[in-house]
């Protein structure tokens, strides 16, 4: 089952495949050019986290998979046909995908997926190194340990977010977040969710690292869903400087003062037991 | 065909008939009590525009009919049925008529109804002397003729509206208003309505007069549709005293400055030809 | 030390004065006419609870002191000038008191006053049944006892509020709240407040109770304020059936499942040792 | 004097200079990179543009000087120190340039520059082959010229703008734009410039090219202003292809059905005569 988000020029946001266990089958990645794939697959094979070329889904080109050190499954491509609305969701602006669909939330695009690892940074660097993002935010334990850290490829502020498994398990989730347009859909959202008993784990409220405006539900699957709002934020200096948090400015909490809560640090997919 | 917003507790807010024109076809108000709906009739005959009692629609108890001067029908009634939601419809939070729709613009209730009639005063006159209401703002051209009054009778600073109709003719529609939560679900609004093709004939933007956030289109039947939001703006001034627009004032045309359309002083229901 | 919000015709909404302790030192409320001054005067003393007439604030006419059986101070008038802004605070569109101030959170309009007492029931059959309001929701805890009670005069849900003090004290505050124009306000007020270093208790937030949106802060005196906004909900059915909460339900926390905070419990001012 | 947005992390966001006509005298640019500024300045000197390296504004490095086609003067520069607030302004959240002002419009950022220019296409051209933007949406009039063309460097979806000049001058201003957070905050800027008589030209509104909410204001000197927000619209997909508008589409109006104000196409600064 294919899902699309409206402002996806792509044929789809998201595959939906009946299955066992909850969590991320694969994450896939558009290179910003042929040239770009090409690069980015010798930088995988020289980390020797390279699996090999498949057939893209549909609509996708020729498509590389391959895994972050942790495990997550990961795929590059760079062809990709161009969608093409049927008629009855022809927008009626051209510089669109589709029409706004004004059904449930009307998200506007996948923003980011937050993974969970048994250790952060290694996966941090290859991102990093391998695949060319950058670190805009990341947590520093008083122990010298990096416990989480946020990446980005463009100005959107991150796009790749990992995050410390307290199991100490390798490839489970702990989110994929959706962007609907205004803060206002995200409070229109926790009422949807509220009337058809979809389970709200903790906002809305605002996330002091990188100030984005949250709500976290989880779908009837056990994934934890986020949808956020960067309210207009967007990293513009090329010369960014990563931001450290430290662990007691994380135990402050959220930015206006909500207490991260508990299933934050426990829950992840597939669940742990 | 029955029609109503989520927080209505009562059966519905709009009976939809089949018709050979458009047009309002009735009115229905709600007296505060037995006795005020005793004591509205009494005041309703005296002016000698009553019709007499009929059965009430689905839910609602005996009814008194009349029209006000220029011939628009309305009915008055005290005893009403409250809302029961099926179950697929319940809220979450029970102080709600019914869970909230999360489709289209998804509008909270009916606010007003702005009638077109021959003459402004006498009607307003009828509705503040007889049915109780109160002038909360009016437009008096510099001939001294009010062309346009405003009339509450809680503290939404306005319920019934009444326009000059410059075609002269007796008893049409100028428009009736929902009310959505929010001037964003009004904007969201707009780009669900481009979208499905239906006629946006003003807006969105601020009126002067009574400060509404404003959305004006028609719906297929040629009905002039306004959604509107107040803004949080109430009349709570029990000695408010009606504000008076002058005919230069009204000349500036909309609150940040958007120029009042021509078809608004043209347009009513039925149509004139 | 007067201070006025925006949308306010009186002279002011609150009138600050130094004192060794924080609290709220009298509520006043203006009748709708001359003739219900008189009335409530006089259901006042049959009450037992007048103090007695007084000349009023500036700008205000004869004043009638009281309190509630609680002991709070209370008074009320009818007469009052309206407020004549000076030049530079003239609004552009003259139904509207003053100019929009642009500056800190804005707030529109004082909005409710939400008082501790020892026993709760007494003082909402108080201002049900002497002044004239009306329950809109109540809490019923298990024991039978209603710990708290939601009651106003018009049709905004709510302007009056008990709520039960657990320190068994009288005549205490819960909180003052002001309205902003939105949520969007809110959340703008969230980050001013965290940048200015007012002390955010809880929020922002949906209350499952008369769903206002909430923010509280603490002033520098140690007064618990709301901001507040009610996102276009009105109580407009005459025959409104009070909404009560169990304990079970309460337990459920907030709308969106924010649980309440220990400090709502146990902060009131003036503060407790 | 030197003005800043709240979320700069450089030193000024405009410098405003006395003068004797209005009009923006330079636009400066950074460069991603030193290597990114070398080697501009070779293309830019390639292209017979130059001016010449000047020493950099405060906190600014070595400022290289040129203009485009139309005899718009630019500067490109890399090195800039990153702005330190002062005490009082220092922001709660370490990830954000200084604290949020709470004061009149409060604009994140300046968003974009739109160049009036005699012909559009010469200098759509060198923004995109010299400087390295790429076109996003553009204007083609049935004549089959380029009347208006709207450019990118990263996911914005635009940072640069030529509009024809009708006048056929050269080296004048349409506007620059200011994004404040939200929709919202363009409602309550619209407020806060009627209460303080500064002119709206036009909206609030969406435009239909690139889909962006507008406001219109002339500041005091003259030059127009946009506040702007783009509801979470970027450009993410690297094969992006320039949407083209025709003569037709354009008469449509604005996204909502706004028709474009005369003054859009004749007012720029300096003023013609």
């Amino acid at each position: 089952m294919y899902l699309r988000t409206w402002d996806d020029y792509e044929h789809h946001s998201l595959k939906l495949t009946a299955h066992s266990t909850s969590g991320i089958r694969r994450t896939a990645l558009r290179a910003a050019s042929q040239e770009a794939l090409e690069r980015r697959v010798k930088a995988i094979e020289a980390a020797g986290l390279g699996v090999g070329w498949a057939d893209g889904d549909a609509g996708i080109g020729p498509t590389y998979r391959f895994t972050d050190p942790d495990g997550h499954d990961f795929e590059l491509y760079w062809e990709s046909e161009w969608y093409d609305p049927p008629e009855h969701l022809r927008p009626s602006l051209k510089n669109q995908a589709q029409a706004y669909p004004g059904r449930g939330v009307s998200v506007r695009r996948l923003d980011h997926v937050n993974f969970l690892a048994a250790a952060t940074e290694p996966n941090g660097d290859f991102v990093r190194d391998v695949l060319g993002g950058r670190v805009t935010e990341q947590i520093r334990l008083d122990s010298g340990k990096i416990s989480a850290q946020w990446l980005h490829f463009a100005t959107k502020s991150y796009d790749l977010v990992y995050t410390e498994d307290w199991t100490g398990r390798n490839g489970r989730l702990h989110h994929i977040a959706f962007a609907p347009d205004t803060r206002e859909d995200i409070l229109r959202a926790a009422d949807i969710c509220l009337d058809n008993g979809v389970f709200i784990e903790t906002g809305p409220h605002k996330h002091a690292i990188q100030q984005t405006f949250f709500l976290y539900v989880y779908e009837p699957g056990g994934n934890r869903i986020e949808l956020c709002n960067p309210v207009a934020r967007l990293i513009l200096a090329p010369d960014w400087r990563p931001i450290t948090w430290t662990e007691a400015e994380r135990a402050k909490g959220q930015a206006w003062g909500l207490k991260t809560i508990d299933s934050f640090h426990t829950h992840g997919t597939p669940s742990a037991d």
